[in-house]
């Protein structure tokens, strides 16, 4: 209850209102639209604050990736890897349709044009790739995924479809459509024993 | 065997030739680099030869990518839908790494910040995917596919390995990549009955 200046307190409140500023700034203009200069005028501070504490536009949106990932993109361990991978690939959906999905766009297309963002955003992406591929040793050695099955792949398989459709068909999505993904993947497309084959009506 | 000058026939050549040089020219120095100026000086031809025939960079760009599509990325019907779509994914794998992959890449990349190119890019990748969901289609017809599955989705759960693997993580892929994919899905992440839950060695 002190009522003294807290300067590390005041210095996150304002690390958190820029982190805010360019995310809702790539929602409503663009990336390529949201530069230093206006999320700082977004913010209400000056740019040299931005680059006092980041290097970069992209630096500072992979921030705000980051603690969105770390706050709300966990990979819970239940013992049931298809119910952990629905809860955790429906967030990364219905994220996706919010700013941190304008914001990822963003860096994900920066990435393929500008070699510093590219790094970063790779850098970014392998550690999601990496703790997907934890949740899925774990369910390999419970017997709950094939054992001959790449954990590379998985990802691939398991994420791959969900980038296609937003990121490169941008198609709107049923709710459900991790649901049937993972159940389309991980019981397999072909029909099974004694399944009919007839098309649907 | 005729000597005479065949007005439509050079026409076509110097299609090819301004196609072929813009391909080169993405492969070379990148998408955004690749200007009309560019193409033309390449080709050999004025830029006005160019804008006489299409509207824009993309267009030419997409034009490349229908003339190889169409010849080199159909779907055969052997009556094997694992075979047929083995041979078109690894045939797309394999362009992705030839100028066609530059090609693309670019592409994409125009389709997420301009809004010309998006519908046409968009209007391409819909082509393609009509494609493989008519393959599919038959699959399911025949009883090689799961009657319930979502075509729309099948396509992405096919293709989408590849394109988080190629585009977003840009990983080096090993060739037999589209055979494991196609393995996994079709035959489901899940242990087979009776098999063991040893992980790898």
């Amino acid at each position: 209850m002190s009522r003294q200046p807290d300067p590390s307190r005041r210095s996150e409140q304002s690390r958190q209102a820029i982190l805010a500023a360019a995310a809702d700034l790539c929602m409503e203009i663009g990336y390529a639209a949201t530069t230093v200069e206006a999320i700082a005028a977004r913010a209400g501070v000056g740019k040299q604050t931005i680059y006092r504490w980041w290097p970069s536009k992209a630096a500072v949106l992979l921030e705000y990736m980051r603690r969105i990932r770390d706050a709300r993109l966990g990979f819970a361990d239940t013992g049931d890897v298809r119910a952990d991978l629905l809860a955790q690939t429906t967030a990364v959906q219905t994220l996706f349709g919010t700013n941190l999905g304008a914001v990822w766009r963003g860096l994900l297309i920066a990435a393929q044009s500008d070699d510093v963002a590219a790094g970063d955003v790779r850098a970014f992406l392998e550690v999601a790739v990496t703790e997907a591929k934890a949740r899925l040793a774990k369910a390999q050695q419970a017997g709950e995924l094939r054992a001959d099955a790449d954990l590379d792949m998985t990802v691939e398989i398991i994420f791959g479809p969900l980038y296609h459709a937003w990121l490169l068909r941008a198609r709107p999505l049923p709710e459900a459509y991790m649901k049937d993904v993972l159940d389309l993947v991980f019981d397999g497309l072909k029909p099974g024993e004694g399944g009919t084959a007839a098309p649907q009506g």
